[in-house]
């Protein structure tokens, strides 16, 4: 059995679709057990007893919401010096406004998580373009959902990109299951 | 007159030392003042009320501390959406234990700060490898305080450092006052 | 006088419409010379002779393009470590198909330029959202041209990209001609 | 069998000796081949023909020797084009003279050549702070050989890095080969 653990935070409801489209299509694995936080409920216990994380984010200021930091300097920080994380995987998603048409920080959000995520030795699986969806809401770190137009109307995240965050949550899935029997740090 | 603020969030110290020496440091300029806040305390109208901001943080897990960002999506968003801070001045500095020899995550810690910065259209000051004390204590971004050796005995930021400190705040504040005249967004 | 360096990287032109934008408009300023040079052209010579730089690149696999980072390797090294460009100004542009919606790849892009340009000891003018044309071609760190919409048409950079271009390296101007004289790292 | 690419770039021979620790240590294991060789020499070809890419580069300004990114534009550009490595497994390493004691950029380095290999769809395998070796040499994205001390007295990278390099190798090859059956895009 594969466990994932899907974490997100969320202002209007757009990165909280995101993450229950995710927890869905890697629920009708078979083999497979999920479970969603918001990252304010997230625990130790949480973490360890998962195969892989998929953690999502509005994007604001350029980085990740500050409730997914808190979790990640108060959770995530003991587990490291634990070493209790190494092999697992991860992945990653966001929503924004994207207004600009370049992203909105969205690239650097990503990294801003996956640095503590490295730091906890997690594999990284990333979102390849050839995944149907990429091409209205991907970045090559996972999807990036927008909630706005140019013209800022709040249309909140399309069906389209939901369903690419669901196939990026199955793919996640595999790469634990796969690397769980793996132990590529022993 | 010119005004600095400078923000800092601290958990044994090593952070708050170097926000002290650069607020010391800059108090003794002619012409210019300075505010020394925690980010918690920092408000909307510390930021408009200052012609140049350096902010420092310890580095938690490769990004900064919760609390800085909690303030960047409580306060900075809003100066934001309202355009307030284009044309002012930025610089940044950390701490961290240094495990690994490496920066252990400073310059994603530095990035992710500025990330926001850039957005409120702040124009950034690094910090020059000519500078006394960035042998030991630099990164091209900001000054990096190593709190402990890498056998992890905590010896605290060093005195080389903390001048070094001391010199970046000079040198924001000089940009502040330039800039502040020069309205370059206008 | 102030002078500026415009350096670029082209493939099918794009890029260089938006170096040729940016030197137009600084051309017209007072008080100001402009360079515009290709990647591998630029010398040292024409770095030292410069009081800012704007640097623009096609987004390659979510970096620079190879040539401006050759002409990094092999003539700002040099400056690096004589300590010759300190105080100095940067903006930073770049073009790009944008497939994905969220940049492509931009944000690094911007930051892999950036981190030689801050060694350099240089100030970054970011682009503030209020400047007219950011919303369809803007990203905090610089300007963004599409030069292909979402199915990959190859339409080329648009007329209000290339004027955001422009105002960018006016205000690329102006600060450096307000650091210029205050020489704010001596 | 499971197949290994070690791609790297050298100056002065440091980036060389690190990339050819991880080889041997790579072709001591069961069921596995490893090539070795320059970025300038690597073809399509070698990357389809492998499992898991390994590479390295030495710190050039805060970011990838000009050689890398060349290799990239011209070789990986098509081979993204084409979704050709999708679900391959990549991991780096880096060399430098670490002035300031904060990695010198190499973060952003890191982090320059990782973007392209997200965009190839490769899973990404980071270097944990319990592996031998990483107290002295390690970031959470991959090895670090310091090729000088403070003082820039070039000694060369240490047997510790080389040896953690070496270990670097081996979990690539155990990830490259768990992954290689997964087949988790399709």
């Amino acid at each position: 059995m594969t466990s994932i653990l899907v974490i997100y935070a969320s202002d209007y409801g757009n990165t909280e679709k995101m993450a229950q489209a995710a927890t869905d299509a890697i629920a009708a694995l078979a083999d497979t057990t999920v479970v969603m936080k918001k990252a304010e409920d997230v625990t130790a216990d949480d973490f360890t007893g998962s195969d892989g994380v998929l953690i999502g984010t509005p994007v604001h200021m350029g980085s990740m919401d500050w409730r997914i930091k808190k979790m990640i300097d108060t959770v995530c920080s003991g587990l490291w010096m634990q070493d209790k994380l190494n092999g697992k995987v991860v992945g990653v998603f966001a929503s924004g406004g994207g207004f600009g048409g370049a992203g909105g920080g969205v690239e650097l959000t990503f990294l801003a998580m996956l640095n503590n995520f490295a730091e906890l030795g997690m594999i990284f699986v990333p979102l390849p373009k050839m995944i149907e969806g990429y091409k209205k809401g991907g970045l090559q770190w996972g999807p990036y959902g927008r909630s706005a137009d140019e013209d800022m109307n709040h249309g909140g995240v399309s069906e389209e990109v939901l369903a690419l965050t669901g196939k990026h949550g199955v793919h996640l899935a595999r790469a634990a299951k796969a690397l769980k029997e793996a132990d590529i740090f022993a």
